[in-house]
Formats: structure tokens, C-alpha cells, sequence
């Protein structure tokens, strides 16, 4: 299939990898140039802006917040614009349900197909080809997208005909992990301060009744204070949240532990976090406890 | 070895009929007659009173709370008169770090040996002696107990010489499970109201990030609103939560997402959910957005 | 004074008659017909449309939110298309800091002025013009403006020359009114299960240590749950928290007790409550508590 | 009247002078000796030991926790063992619940009568016999107490004849007062980010909807940080906020605002904040947002 990608960050750039090995014809697109040098050599065309990714069937977008996805969608060269008629965007980046729903409009009115195809995963897995699609959009959009979503996934979710549907999945998915973060961020401060050792305390743990990764990854990062590099930026984290809340408040669903997340993300930002890995929330309770 | 053990509820019968299984000379004892009627005809003796089980080299206590344990305990014919000098009090019961500190000291001054052996797990996992045991205490007293808790656990571990410290482990294990309920609740009702479908959400949790049983039992009986018979009964974890609080209080380690549980707790016992399912905290989420 | 006077609702109405009363030239403008009537009678001039209300020195808009100024502030009609150079727009509605501070640069970009002069005060008082008027601004315009804020209220503060400033000492009065609504609402629950008196246990409060009218008023209507009919609607209270919580997020100001209120108004939104007056939030910590 | 008074600290040295002022015959116990010097000169009695305070027709306690009440109620020498049948016990210190309930049933199987009179109000209320005192017992011992409450206190209300209510509404109205703090910690922290100066932010809350005493004597501390010397020590503001949830636990009343309360008394004093003033509390908010 001919295919655009536009986005090459940590996430977009094993993606698009994944498309290029699976043996479509992918034209790249990334607004910080250099970064698609590697693909490249490996036969992807490189788009000088994004309106040449869009020459295709189908356009990934990959990008940070609501905000690059606007200024790729919109405007005279966006994607609204230069997208064929009846071809597809597939969206992945973890935008707001708002702004997918907006899209899911703007995009019928041109003609064209949107789906959402949010991804589940962690750098390493995208260059694996193993991350997870959770995907919704209407049935034949769908239809068209599944052999580029397997291409990049190891499974390919379909929840709901709605777009923004898979939005909400995978912000919640993120709400999910944050909890886990914090509710380990206290848990370690407690057994911190009566001086059982963390690691020991980890072990257990994860050897015993929270034996998955998400515990194991994050306990580990948060026991030892390991903040940086970021796998995942506290900027984002942060962003996630508020964009869980944003839905939450739409649909009216009070949430007090998403509030508490947002409240503790604050915190993390207003003292320089920024960078950090996301997890360093999950250091915030030892610092009120009086720890470190 | 010749043991007493105090305490056959869903989880002590279990472990009781593994120490027998193990080829101990157990004698046991609960304050509601007939509990005893199948490990008799197993083998096991029977105590008329608590201080008839502590006969032997260790006695196990394993009860609902401070109160259960305090009323064998003391008393002219509670363990600490009963337990010959030398002789191991192993208390599995989930009580608070108070009282489990009280407990060393006491035992102590009477010349007798106690550590703290509290156990993760849910009652089948009893009854299969595949517990995990979390054990603190003089390590003379953990290598007698050692064979003991091997019996009853697929693992022991030994956490800290001084025995309060597992019960604060468990405690904490207890908050983390807890975590896990309220974040799922609070997930599902933000999905439901968005319309995807719980069970497939759930499917996709469990299958790709969260793949820990833990989030596989609860998700279900959450989704589904079966709450009852309860595995483990709302009131037992609101005094879990209420001890984990207590801990922190004395520690001086705010943890605000046990201060929500606290809260959920309360809101589910005020509405009469005193025998459901602790999970049912993970309800709220969506009565409070309106649903159900 | 030659002034526009655009929103004739609650606050809006007593706010435009006391500038007649002062014996300003006052043209107004609501989106409903028939609410200027009265206004008519006693000298007011009927604008047919925003842009008739923008022929003066200066010109008001109270309106109920951000939406609603937009409409009246944008497009070939708008405020700003309309307004002479030098006039001034006087922004007395509860709007988003965001908004306020985009205000300001397009109205000095189309070379008018702006002030944002949030009121305190509920109907009543605005009747009387007894408000309390927050404003921020320029200093020269701040200077024009003063004749018509004494006029609308007993007191004039100016806070800042930066017109934002004023949005959110607004804001955040009404977060500190809806935090008094919560903790009457918890206190009074606590003291009801144990069978106090409600009534009593205010006139304590109240004569007391919380002699302010903002514990009489709310505690009254609290212990009564006489929600009906609001003076300040649940739906107004939330869409304030929320700009609150808005405006904290771009400082990057943890604030959980608004987080709380925020749960708590979309708790009772969730339940058919956006009729209600504001202070129904009170009432939840008695529901959660298993009271009526 | 004959009458003793046990606890003659910032609080109950005022409330002794008065009664003294009063008229009555007071027998005064200090467990730090030197503290009655100044009462003595102006006629009371020194007594050596609390027994010897109980053999008037009435003792006072006004103590700082339920420690240091239950060590002079009982034991072989304590009040419970000294006072005569038909005397009464009037306790305004700030107890829990529980043991109010209990000296309740003790006093009652002695033979004499116990009511609870707890105050509101600072020292130099104390000093002033300008106190607030809330009282609950049985109509013929508050009937004897009467003219003693008066002595001490512009008002005494009496809400019940349970006497552990009055020790209730105490605990809630400090709940009350902590929530003050907290919520102006949170506002100014907000409007400091934006630069708005807080001695005129507070100038305005407190001359418009917040013109309440406390709303103006915390305001200024936590805007000018002066947390010493301490009024009233966030070590025994964290202790009310614990006695109110844990008679909030009894009666199954969840309240969230106590419980962020809770973990806010918890970072104070795990921050080494035990001897600062409890509105130290107000301080968080801004530290938490990056300030100072």
C-alpha cells in the first residue's frame, strides 16, 4: 500500500520501520528534519512537508498533543487539504476525545476516512512491531487500515465504530498505569520509612500477586529514583491526565484518583519534572513523608 | 512438629489441613464449634479452648482482627499464659503494626518466641498450600517457623527481624490491591459512559499491560456487579485500610490515595455493603457518575 | 456617560439599572427579548443587536460564559468590530483567565481598551448596587471605568494593571465559597449521624467563629436542602471550578481541594443536578454518608 | 462553689483565673509545677496532686489529649477513684469521641456525674472569659455546671444530653476552621503564581464575603509565613483531625476534605513542623506550586 507518515519521534520512527519492513511504499514526513535519514536508506521517500505524505491511501499521524495534530490537519498544505478523496487518516497520537471527534467530522465532510489508532507500548515495543492498536472508526475504514495496523502491533483492538472511542481506551490506559504509580509511590514511602528494604519489597510484590510488567518496570524505576532519561516525559504524563479529566468532565464522570494524579503531575512540573520520566510522581509521597 | 492453630475461617482451614498434610501433630482450635469436624477425621486433635493449642513447639493464630487476637492472647488461659517458655507464637492474622509490636514485646517478657507471618493470597489459594507467606523476626525464631510456614506457603519470604514489619508489608500489599479496585472502577465507569463495551475493555487491559490476575479478578467482578458471596468481606478491607492508615499516621507518611480508599469505604459501608465483596468499592466510580 | 450594557440576566439587570440610576446614558442589548423592559421605562435606549450597544465611551458585557462572550465579542458585529478606537469594553462576566488575557491583546490590537471587572455579590446585591467590583487594567482605563463600577457596586478594588488578575481573584473567591459549602456539607453530616441538631449546630457555627453571611446563607440552605430555586445554578458553580482548575493547571498550582469540589459538581451534575443551586454539592457528603 | 481545676496550660490558665474572678473556691493541679504561682496569689489553692483538686462539688479538666486525661481520671490516686459520689467531672478538654463516651459509663458507675464542655476560642479568649463553651450531659448536671461555664465563657450552648456530641461539634468546628486554612493556602498559593500582592488579595476577601475573625487572623499568618510562635501547634491540629475521622470511621461518615486534611498535618509534621502554628498547613499549597 502507498502510505504517509508524519511524525518520527521515539514512537512514530519504529512505526514507520514496521510499515517499511511489512513492504509498503512509505513516504515519511517529520517537521524536525534528519530523523528520517535511516529510513531512507531503507526505501521510505521523504515528504518535504506534510502534504506530500498524503499522496497515498492512507496517512499516519504520530505526533505529541492536540496541537502538532492540528497544524499538520489543518491550514491550506494540511492533511484535510491534500488527502484524496476516500482515502484514510489513521491517527495514533494520544490526542483528546474533543479534537478526535472534530476530526471524525472535518474528515466525512472532505470525503475522506478517519480512523483513531491509539497504540499501547513503550518505545522498544515500536521498534519491535509489537505494540498494541486499540482502533475505532467506521467498519470499512477499518477494514482498509487492519494490514498497516498489524504491521506495527502484535494485535490490533477494534472497540467501537466511533473514533474517538479508542481515544478515551487508551487514555484510560494511561490513567491506568499513573495509578499504578502512584499507589507504588505510596506503598514504598510507607514501607520506606519503617525501613523494610525496597527492593526486597519489589521483589515480592511483582513475584507474587503484581507480577506484571507495568509493576515491575515502574517499581524498579521509582525504588531507585531513576528518572532520567524519560521513557515517557512527565510533560505528557501530565497532558494525559488532563486529557482524561477533559473527557471525565464531558461525560460527567467524577474520577478522585485521576484528580489526585492531575494534583500530583502539578507538583512534579511546578519543580522543574518536566523531563523527567513520568514515574517521578511516584516519588512524591517519600518527599512528603520526609524521605530524600 | 507439635502445633496448635488458632483460627479455622476460610483461610485458616486451609492452612491448618496443610500443616496436617505436612505430617504435623496439630491441635486445633475455633471459638465457633464444628469448623474442626474434617481435619479431625484427618488427624488433628481437638482444643476445647485456645489454651489446649498451646501445647506444643509453635502455635499459629489466624483471625479476623486486633480483637480476635487480643482475646486468645491474654487472659488466665490466653497463649501468653499457656505457651511454654521457648515455644513460638506465629501470628498470620492481618493485624495492626501496633498491636503486632505489643505482641513482641509481651511474648517476650514471658520468654517466648512470636514473629509475625501474615499471608498473600485469596482462600483456594489456601486450601492448594500455595500462599505466600510474609515473615518477620528473630531469625532463630523464623528458622523454626521455617518449616512450618513452608507447609502452608509455595514461598516464604523474610522480610525484617523485627516482626511488625511483615504485617506492614501485607498491609500495604492489601492498600495496593485496593489501588487497583478503585482505578478499575474508575476506569470503567469513564468507558461505560462513553459506551465501549466493559467486558472487551477488560479483555484488553488484561491481555496486553495489566496481564496480572489481580486486575483479571477484580475487572470481572467489577464489570459485572457480583459482589457477592464475597471473597474477602468490605468490612475486613476497610480495617485493612483503616490499619494501613494508622500505620502511616505513626510513620508520618501521608498517603493520599489510601485517604480516598478510607473514604470509598466508608460510603460503601454507610449503604449496608458490610458483606460484600471489597471489590464493590470498585462500584462507586460509576453510581457517582450517574450509572446503574 | 455614553454605555453600552450587554446581559440582562440576574446580575446583569441590577447592574444596568443602578448606571441609569446614576444617570448614565444606557443602551442595552440582551439575546432574549423582553428582559429590558423595565430598563426601557426608566430611560434606557433598546440596542437591536450587540454592535448598537457599542456607539459610547465604554461598554459592559454579563454574560454567563466564555462561549457567550465570544459570540458577542467576535464577527462582523461583534464588540470588537464595532467599538470606536479609544472606547473601552468592561468585562464584568466570570470568564476563563485564558479568555480574559486574549481579550486584552485583541482589543489593544484593534486600538480600544479593555478592563475585566469581575463582581462579588449575589442578585440582591447587584439590585441594590451593593457588589463588590474586582477590577484590573490598564491605569488610564481603569480611570475612565471608575465612575461606572462605584456606580455598580459599594466598592471598587483594582488589583493589577493586568486585566487576567482580576478573572482569577474571582475565580478564586468562588472556589473559597464552594470550599465552605463542602466542609459545611461534611461537618453537618457528621453531626446529623450522630443525631445533633443541624440547626442548632450552625446558630453555634454562626454566632461564633463563622460569623460571616456566606456560612449563615449556605448553611441554612444546606441543612434545609432547599436547592430550589437556585440563585446560583450547580451548572455555573462547576463551569467556575472548572476555570479555576484551568487556570491552575497553566500555573502549575496543585489546588486538591478544588480537584474535590471538581468531583463533587460532576457527581451532582451526573444526577440531574445542573438546576440546582450550587450549594446542593453539601448535600453529597450526607449521601455518601447513608443519610437521606 | 468548691471546685478543682487540673491543666492550668495557654487555655486552661484563663479559664481558672476566671473562675476565680467569679467568686468560686478553686483548688488548682498542674502536673508542671509553678504555673499556679500567679493563681495562687489571687486566692486559689495549690493542690499537690489531681485527688486532691477533686473534693469540691466539682472538677474541671482541660488537658492536651486523652492521654493526659485518662492518666489523672484514672489509676488509685485519679479523679474517677477521688471525687465524691454525686460531684461532678467537667471535661472541656478536646478528646475523642470514644473516651468521652467512656468516662461517660465510668463516672455514671461511680456514682457521679460527668458532662463534656469543650471550648472554642484562643488564649486570649481563655483570658478574657470570652470563650465559647458547648456542653452536653445529663439537665441536672449541666444544671450545676451552669454558673461555672458561665464564668468561663461569654456563651455556653448546650446541645445534647450525650455528653460525647459536645465533644463532636468541637472536633468538626476545628474540621472547620483546618478547611479554612487549607482552602486560603490553596487560593493564595494560586493568585501568588499570577503576582497578584496577597495582603490586598486578603484585604479583599475579608472586607466582602469572608469577614469572619478567622478568615482574617489566618489569612494574615499564611501570607506573612509567621507560623511561630505557635497558637495552637500543628501537633495537636493534626490530633483533632484524626479524632474527627476517627469518629467520622465510628458513625460511617466518609469525609474527603478531613482526609486531605489528614495528609496535609502528615507532610507538616514530617517536615519537622510539630511546634509551628497548625495554619503551617496553609503554607503547603505554595510549596507544593514551586513558592518559596
Amino acid at each position: 500500500m502507498k502510505v504517509g507518515f508524519i511524525g518520527l519521534g521515539h514512537m512514530g520512527f519504529g512505526m514507520a520501520e514496521n510499515l517499511l519492513r511489512a513492504g509498503h511504499d512509505l513516504t515519511v514526513y517529520n517537521r524536525t528534519p534528519g530523523k528520517d535519514e535511516v529510513l531512507l536508506q531503507k526505501g521510505a521517500h521523504r515528504a518535504h512537508q506534510a502534504a506530500e505524505a498524503c499522496r497515498g491511501e492512507a496517512v499516519f499521524t504520530m505526533l505529541a498533543d492536540d496541537r502538532a495534530v492540528e497544524s499538520v490537519v489543518y491550514g491550506d498544505r494540511g492533511i484535510l487539504a491534500s488527502l484524496p478523496k476516500g482515502a484514510l487518516h489513521i491517527s495514533s497520537s494520544t490526542i483528546s476525545v474533543a479534537l478526535s471527534d472534530r476530526l471524525t467530522a472535518d474528515h466525512a465532510a472532505a470525503g475522506q476516512q478517519y480512523i483513531a489508532a491509539p497504540v499501547l507500548g513503550r518505545p522498544e515495543m515500536a521498534a519491535a512491531g509489537q505494540l498494541f492498536v486499540v482502533a475505532a472508526g467506521a467498519p470499512d475504514a477499518i477494514n482498509t487500515a487492519m494490514r498497516l495496523l498489524q504491521a506495527i502491533g502484535q494485535k490490533a483492538f477494534v472497540v467501537s465504530d466511533t473514533p474517538k472511542s479508542a481515544n478515551l481506551v487508551k487514555l484510560s490506559a494511561n490513567f491506568l498505569i499513573a495509578s499504578v504509580i502512584e499507589s507504588l509511590g505510596e506503598a514504598l514511602a510507607l514501607v520506606a520509612k519503617a525501613e523494610v528494604d525496597k527492593h526486597q519489597y519489589l521483589d515480592i510484590l511483582t513475584s507474587t500477586l503484581f507480577n506484571a510488567p507495568v509493576y515491575k518496570t515502574y517499581g524498579a524505576i521509582i525504588a531507585d529514583g531513576r528518572f532520567e532519561p524519560a521513557g515517557f516525559a512527565a510533560l505528557l504524563g501530565q497532558k494525559d491526565i488532563r486529557l482524561v479529566l477533559a473527557a471525565a468532565d464531558e461525560l460527567r464522570a467524577p474520577m478522585p484518583l485521576a484528580s489526585l494524579l492531575r494534583d500530583r503531575f502539578l507538583t512534579l512540573l511546578a519543580h522543574r519534572g518536566d523531563r523527567l520520566d513520568w514515574s517521578a510522581v511516584g516519588s512524591l509521597a517519600s518527599k512528603d513523608a520526609g524521605l530524600n
